[in-house]
């Protein structure tokens, strides 16, 4: 089983007024982001709001994608939890659907952990799940998790885990870490988490990304993608890139669905699960309006 | 029903050479802290690992201590999550065994939330768990969640729930922010998570302590508590002080485990989950040497 490549949009979680899942609007969802040029989705990330869903509906969701006839080797879930105990059921559950792999996020509750630590939490997972077929992609996010997947830690896990530990969604944004990355591990299925750093990183190797902003804007990335080689990559780059940075300029998670709101028009894109809270009006219609004035250029 | 006071251990959590939980040990511990004079317990906390334990484990120890005879209004749970919908889960599982309270962190995955983002948390758990019963202690360990239950944000909640938020647990260790909570918040029960802070505490309000050094030295800390106005409190303190700061100068939860490995003469309390990891070999050694004169001074 060779290592995902290319676009994976981290498909956002539409939530009905009571704040549970709009399990139908999400399905569709998912559907449209393929569509539209997803290679596959690395469902269950950081912009789904996943570690705001509890562990059933984590599991019900992937079940849901599974059995509306998505190949699950499109998808790449999130199964990371502060407890080995509970990745290692949501990792074998995934597993168990046949999904092209996991993130993992490091367990997020503890903070200056050891990379001894950290080093035995994913032994644990790889050791209980007990499964040839699973891959792990590492996610990497230190502002939320207060730890980060060092070089040295990933040259160790790669080596006791060569088969399983295949890939890594970087999010910190730190090009140098992301740059040390591409540098040192040839073959490893990187991802940076902005179209804006894509095409540098592809020139060096990277497999391609995992943003927020491919909930939004999938066509223009793939494009960008596919196109990474060819003459007007400059002028799409530059476009992709102010389109992201205007949404990012926001709290991100709360202008991808502010925006998905819009495109779909239909309200339920834009709820969030606490703790986070959606934009306001004037935000939104600022970003609107911003939007819409890169999007005519 | 008055909120609590007094010592209120949040008990370790001894582990299998497998790292499942030695239970039986587990609950002859907390008898056993109870009889040494803890006024009750703050189990299922940071120091017990809690968020390294799978929500079943949380749940199915929390039913061995009442089942154990211990009287649950002497128990109050860590049943905080990242999700409310875990959160309430284990919250609600808690109130229905009749717990005295439970200690509720921030959701501690996303970074950077405001304080209307975690007044909506807080609402959706107590609205989704809906019992009269239900009393809640704030969390706050801002080392480890990277959030900070501010004391703006503690007044609109105590407005807007006066029956429910009756405490915080502050495991900040901010004297700063201890102060302003024991000024603005008289009649709150406020518990340090240091004996070396309770003495001066207790004079402005303070309702006791909830100290990981208290799975120790509980006797210790007891009499501390009871004999805060006596004549000798300045000797009791700083004996007390001395301990806890040797104990903390390394990482606490392995050191608080290590001691208990030696005081029970049991290896399985040495050991922690990942992502944590037990002191060497040389560092036990060492704090026991030290701890040793301590307690012979």
């Amino acid at each position: 089983m060779t290592a995902a490549t290319g676009i994976w949009p981290p498909a956002a979680t539409p939530f009905r007024e009571d704040l549970s899942i709009d399990m139908e609007r999400y399905v569709a969802f998912c559907h449209e982001l393929l569509r539209d040029g997803a290679h596959g989705l690395a469902v269950l990330g950081t912009t789904s709001e996943t570690n705001s869903l509890d562990l059933e509906e984590r599991k019900s969701l992937l079940e849901k994608l599974v059995n509306s006839g998505i190949n699950p080797a499109q998808l790449i879930p999130g199964t990371g939890a502060a407890s080995f105990g509970d990745a290692v059921k949501l990792t074998k559950h995934a597993a168990e659907l046949g999904v092209k792999g996991s993130l993992l996020l490091p367990p997020f509750y503890y903070k200056g952990v050891t990379d001894e630590g950290l080093f035995e939490f994913v032994s644990e997972v790889i050791r209980r799940v007990n499964s040839k077929r699973l891959r792990l992609y590492l996610y990497n996010f230190p502002q939320q998790t207060g730890l980060v997947w060092s070089p040295e830690l990933i040259a160790t896990l790669r080596g006791a885990f060569p088969e399983t530990i295949v890939g890594i969604k970087d999010s910190s944004g730190d090009e140098e870490y992301l740059n040390a990355l591409l540098e040192k591990f040839p073959g490893f299925a990187i991802f940076p988490s902005s179209e804006s750093l894509m095409i540098d990183a592809l020139g060096k190797g990277a497999a391609g990304c995992i943003s927020a902003t491919a909930n939004t804007h999938v066509k223009a990335i793939r494009a960008l993608f596919d196109g990474w080689k060819s003459e007007n990559v400059t002028a799409m780059n530059k476009r992709a890139s102010a389109i992201r940075l205007l949404i990012a300029s926001y709290p991100l998670i709360a202008a991808v669905k502010a925006t998905l709101a819009d495109q779909h028009k239909h309200r339920g894109w834009h709820r969030l699960r606490p703790p986070l809270t959606p934009l306001d009006d004037k935000q939104t219609a600022e970003l609107r309006e911003k939007l819409a004035e890169l999007e005519a250029a």
